[in-house]
This record gives structure tokens, C-alpha cells and sequence, in this order.
């Protein structure tokens, strides 16, 4: 029996094992979380419109009628190429727990956001990619609502009603709407002194635009929705600085200048998991500078018939893609079929367009050339997302959010779990 | 204008807070949290059946049209009675942030679960009483199904898949039945070396009964739905010690046992809050064994005819009551007729009776002398949570939800947030 391991239950993974059910092989499919984010719906966890568990859906669930297929909650720790083995940890401590033998080994294990080399910055300003950094900001951005609403000097109060948005991208681009959204809609009878409607969002992009991966004329459109919403968009910055209560932005013309604010949201740059450079360190391959692991035109590991190497953190030779969901989507349904034939071939994305959402009604399209943008865009985007979403209830709660959202602009959501500071 | 305060967003404060809608006064609540917790629900938290948001509901949101009510996040850190005014502290490190100043005080502090002078207990038994507590849980007995999965060794297995609920209250009760039916139905299929049927769960109550405020024919009962569930009651049996791996029980006959168990639920006894001691210490007043503060039958603090305390953390004096939602939410609309009226007036608990869930279709009710168990009265039990319930959201999607689970045997919110160990 084929013995597949698959670390990762993100897209990519999580369309590789489901691309295996019934196949004639044993799949281990090895995670640091019970559950398949929904990542491009993280936003809106962190702006109280839907719950943590609506976008995490737990893989034993998703996979317990494939009977070819097992979870095991541990860490992956390192790889042996030659004894074709994983060697897994404890979650907690690293400790190692076991090892796994192979016959094909998938790996998956995506990326995250980069600070550039100031990690030191992710305290002040947590990043959007996962669901505890999406429950921090939820968590820090009402907590600086809440702060404005006891705070008696007006100075005082303006920097709480400052939010910095880091990253010019569709989740950088939606979640400064929706911080806009909230503060001038949702919160906006909410609170007795402070006023909510004054509150500032930048969003910050080191680029001359935003939404880089659409047409131009869909960035401009972006950003004329955002300024309506009470976003100002800095174009042509790059953040400096990040700290408790400020922000240092450095304008194209070279010139600093220090924002007062208590919260910032990152969302810029790629960084990919480590096993992209424990893969590298076991194979002598190379990697990109985003950290990714170069693979070659059928996902495999170079020298590696029976590795393959899929989403965020890898990086085909001389073909570079969007790190973007379908990307992954499709490799992992690619190596799938690569290990039911027994033979790999090589990978080719098919671009089925680009959306993004910056309000309620509000969304730029382009499918396959055609541009569009308002509802029409907005309600394309609101059926993909809850035609990828997994599972029928999640479905129909977060359709039920949506729904009482759009007539009362309301946010239910809007839980602080815990103090941060 | 007659200045209200009131300290806790619980039942008792927001009810009073409710009652007081429209009445010539000035209401400020102070809450360390922004959200009022639908307590009796905290375990389908636990136990992944609810997901956090659907009993968290912001107070703002549930205040935001009553126009003479505000909401202050902060905690109180004192009370000087004679210059009528609480001290507020920061969340983060209780640092003085302001003061308030009342006309009329109303205190709701609630209370917590009582490790009987062994704190240090907490760490491996997490209470079940905040959303935290919860939430921690649900991490916990989630981690263990995972821990017995990877775990080669049976008897550390074993370890793993052994469950100690302490208190055998009503929520002691519901949580051991959850568990249960989380081992028995929703996660059997979902592993493939555990075998979670062979979960233990035990359900230690110090005195000979379970559901000690219910008729004992309805303990009996509750009782036997346990033990068909897979729970072991173990009555008349204290808990002597709790650490890392294991449970010390100490039977009726003097016998100490250890019991190899990696998660243990809180569930027993009861501390009144810190805010009773503060307000004895104020007012030159007595508090009672759990903590409770000592107040008149007009729920007054003695001596101080505008200072009302409601709820856990409050006895009258010689008129015992249960420590439960109904009472706090009865004696908070007393005090909001009372503000209204200017004349405070004795307080009469009015029993509507006790139903206490025990898994799918098992209940037991006792309804003005009247008892029922079985299906009718898990319907009613339903049928209550849901008005009771605040919002209408909320409403529809735990309906959801538990259609869903009535029918799947599935609990959706099976996220593990957090690694505790």
C-alpha cells in the first residue's frame, strides 16, 4: 500500500487528500491546528462580523467518511529524505513524538506574513494570515474603541481612533474597509463620547497602488470605494517603525512622519513556513528569498520523484504565481491525480479571474479580462466565498450573518476574548 | 438626574440596567467584559456544540437604543460609600483610570466556582463559569481525543480518554453528559486508533446525590441517563488533589484512590466575588462562608439605602436562595422598580422550577411540584434557553445548530484555540 503523508491542512493539503478518497492509498494527514481555515474570510473574524468557528472547520469532520485517510495533531519537526520519514513533535514543546514513514510525502505547509526582518513589530502590529492573529486584532480593535470611549483627553482619544493597515492587497484593501465599515456604521450609536465616524484608517502600501494583481483602472476604483468608506489610502509608503501607541511611515519622497495610533493590522510581505528551509536543508535545494522552496515544474522536490511541494510555500522554477488560495487548490488536486496515475506531470495554473471585496455592495471583479465592480461584483464574491467555504451549516450560519448584516449593519461577533495589553 | 451605576453586565445588572429603560435616571454600566454571557450555555461551549459568539452578546449592541444607558469597560476596584463614588481600574493591570460618582449603586458582581482553598487546583481543572474557562476547556478535551490518537501506549491512552467533571449540579451534570455524547456519538468515527467509546467519564458529587436542588426522584433519573451516556457517577466523593495526569478522590468510607486522568472540569462550590469583600470592607459589613455579602431583604447593602446588591454574590440575610440565573435576574428587575419608584421594598423570589438537560432527548424538570423527565422535558429545556437567550440572531443560529447536532450527532465548533500544555 501507498503510503502518502501530507503535512498541512490548509488548501493546498487538504485538496490533496480529498483528491486521494478512495484511492488505493494510506493517508496521514499531519497538522498543527484541528482545523482547515478558511483564510481569506479571516478578516471578518477580526472585525466581529463572523465567529472563529465559522471559518474553522475541524479536518477529522471534513475527512471522517474517508476511510483511507487519518489526522495526527502533531508538528512536523524534519524530514530524512533518504529513510523516507517525517519526524513529528509535540505541539507544546517540539518534544519529539514520533516519526512517520513515507512512500509519497506532500507538503504544504503555506506562509505567513513578513515583517521584513523587524518581527519585533508583531506585538504592536499582529498579522492577519491566522485565526488567533484574526481573534487578537478582533480583540485589539474593539479594545481601542472601548479605550477612546473612557479616555477624557481629546489627543489621547484621536490615537485610539487611529487604525494602521499594512499592505496594499486584497486582505490589507478588506479589512481597512471593514475597520471603516465598523467604526462609521456598526459602532457608530454604540458608543456615548467617543465618535466613532471620526476614526482614521490608513492603509498603508509601499507601491503606487493598491489590489497590484488586478487592472490598474480596478485599483483606482478600489481606492475611490475606500475613501468613501473614511479609508485614506498612502500610496508610494513604506512602514519604518511600529511600537506602542505609533506608527513611523516614511513617504515616497523619503520624508518620516510618526502616527500616533494603538492599533495596527499587518498584512504585507510573504514569508514561508520553516519547512520550506528544513526541505531545502535536506535535499541541498535552494530558496527563494520570500523563503520558499524551489520546485520543480510538476511539484516535485528537485531529486525527488516522491516529494511534492505544494501552495504558498513553494515556488516552481522559473514560473512564478500569486500566492492565492486557487493556486494551492489546484496543486493539491494536481498532485492528487499525479499519485493515483503514478506519474508526475507538469502543473498549469488556470487563472480563473481575481475578487475582492471592500464593503457591503462594494467589490472589484476581473474574470478572465472582463472588469466589473459595485453589487454585481459584491454579490460574486459573497456566492464564491460561501461556495468554498466547507460544510453545509457553516454555510448557512455565515449566510444568516451576512444576511442580517446587510439590513442592520450590525456585526454580532464582537467578542473581546482577552486584554492583550 | 439620578445617577445610576451599576458593576456587572450578568444577569442581575442587566436586568436592572433593562428595567430601568426610559426611566428619568442616568445608568452607567461598568463591565470587564463587553459582552453579557448566556452562562447556562457555557458548556455546549466547551464541548464544541455552540461556538463562543453565539453566547457572548456585546453589551453595547444590547443597549445601544436605550439612550440613557452607557457602558464602561473597566473594572471596579473600590467603592467609597460615603462620597458615593467607585473607583474604576485599567483591564490590563487595574491602575486607577477614573472615578464615577452615584446617586444609587447597584452591585452585581456574580461569583465563581470554589476550589475549597486550592487554587493551585485551577490549572488542571478549569472552571466552567466564564468564556474563557469554556474555551480553555474546549482545548482541553479536544487535545486529549488527539492525545490518545497519537499516544502508542494503552495505558497512557486510557489516561488520555478519562474525564473528571467535579460538582454535580446542574452544570456538572450537563457537562459529564456532553462528554459522553461527544465520545459516544459525534467523535466516533472521527479517530482511527482511539477508540473513544471507551471514553470514562466521571462525575464526582460530594454529597449522595446529583441535581441536589431536584426532587430525589429526578436525581435517581438523571442519574441512570448518565450511566447510559457512559458517565459514573461517583456520589458521596470529594476530590483531595488535582495535578498534571491524574485526580485524587476520596470515597464516603475514608478511602483515597488516584485516578490517571489528563482533564478534569471544575464545577463545584461557589466564591462570591471580589466586590463583596470590597463592599463589606466599605460599608463595616459581614460576608457569609462562600464570600457572599450579607443585605437586607430590599436587597440593600445595611445601612445604605441607596447601594443594591443583586445576585451570587449577595445573601439576603435569613432567606437562603439558589445560586441561579432566574433568582439574579428577579432581584435585578426588583431594583430597577425600586430606582423607579424611590422606595425600596422587600424581595420575593418566585420559584418557576428547575430543568436540567442531560444529553440528546434526556432531561429532567420539576415545574411547581410537577416532575417530568425524557423528551418532553429536554424540549422545554430548548424551548427556555432560546427565549431566554438575548438576540435574535443568536437565536436562530443555536437553532440551527442544535437541528443540526439533533440530527448528525455533529458539534461544528471543534476548534482548538490554544495549546495549554
Amino acid at each position: 500500500m501507498n503510503r502518502v503523508v501530507v503535512i498541512g491542512g490548509g488548501f493546498g493539503g487538504l485538496l490533496a487528500v480529498r483528491g486521494l478518497r478512495g484511492a488505493d492509498v494510506d493517508v496521514t494527514l499531519v497538522d498543527r491546528q484541528n482545523f482547515h481555515l478558511f483564510q481569506p474570510l479571516a478578516y471578518q473574524v477580526a472585525t466581529g462580523a463572523l465567529s472563529s468557528v465559522e471559518i474553522a472547520t475541524p479536518l477529522r469532520q471534513i475527512l471522517r467518511r474517508q476511510r483511507n485517510a487519518r489526522v495526527l495533531l502533531a508538528e512536523a519537526t524534519g524530514f530524512d529524505l533518504d529513510a523516507r520519514t517525517v519526524h513529528l513533535g509535540k505541539l507544546a514543546n517540539g518534544e519529539e513524538l514520533r516519526s512517520l514513514e513515507y512512500d509519497t510525502l506532500v507538503v504544504a505547509g503555506g506562509s505567513a506574513y513578513s515583517y521584513f526582518g523587524h518581527d519585533e513589530w508583531a506585538e504592536f502590529a499582529p498579522e492577519l494570515k491566522s485565526l488567533e492573529g484574526a481573534l487578537d486584532l478582533r480583540s485589539r480593535i474593539l479594545l481601542a474603541f472601548e479605550a477612546a470611549e473612557v479616555e477624557l483627553d481629546p489627543a489621547a482619544r484621536e490615537a485610539w481612533l487611529t487604525f494602521v493597515v499594512v499592505g496594499g492587497g486584497p486582505t490589507g484593501v478588506e479589512m481597512a474597509g471593514q475597520i471603516g465599515e465598523l467604526a462609521r456604521d456598526t459602532l457608530r450609536r454604540d458608543y456615548r463620547v467617543a465618535d466613532t465616524r471620526k476614526a482614521r484608517v490608513l492603509l498603508v502600501e509601499a507601491t503606487d497602488r493598491l489590489l497590484g494583481t488586478f487592472p490598474e483602472s480596478l485599483s483606482r476604483r478600489a481606492e475611490k470605494s475606500l475613501t468613501s468608506l473614511g479609508v485614506t489610502p498612502m500610496l508610494s509608503t513604506t512602514v519604518v517603525g511600529v511600537e506602542e501607541g505609533a506608527v513611523e511611515l516614511q513617504a515616497g519622497d523619503g520624508e518620516i512622519s510618526s502616527v500616533p495610533a494603538h492599533t495596527a493590522v499587518w498584512a504585507a510581505g510573504v514569508n514561508a513556513s520553516p519547512l520550506a528551509r528544513l526541505l531545502a536543508d535536506a535535499s541541498g535545494g535552494e530558496t527563494d528569498r520570500a523563503g520558499r522552496i524551489v520546485i520543480e515544474p510538476d511539484l516535485t522536490l528537485p531529486g525527488h520523484q516522491k516529494v511534492l511541494v505544494v501552495g504558498d510555500m513553494a515556488a516552481i522554477r522559473d514560473q512564478p504565481l500569486p500566492g492565492v488560495a486557487p493556486v494551492a487548490m489546484q496543486q493539491g488536486r494536481h498532485v492528487a491525480r499525479s499519485i493515483r496515475s503514478g506519474a508526475n506531470t507538469p502543473f498549469r495554473y488556470r487563472d480563473k479571474g481575481n475578487v475582492a471585496t471592500i464593503g457591503r455592495s462594494r467589490a472589484v471583479a476581473d474574470i478572465k479580462g472582463v472588469h466589473f465592480s459595485g453589487f454585481p461584483a459584491w454579490v460574486l464574491w459573497l456566492g464564491l466565498h460561501l461556495f468554498y467555504l466547507i460544510g453545509f451549516q457553516n454555510r448557512l450560519i455565515v449566510l444568516t450573518r451576512w444576511t442580517f448584516s446587510y439590513f442592520t449593519r450590525g456585526r454580532n461577533a464582537r467578542v473581546i476574548h482577552r486584554v492583550p495589553r
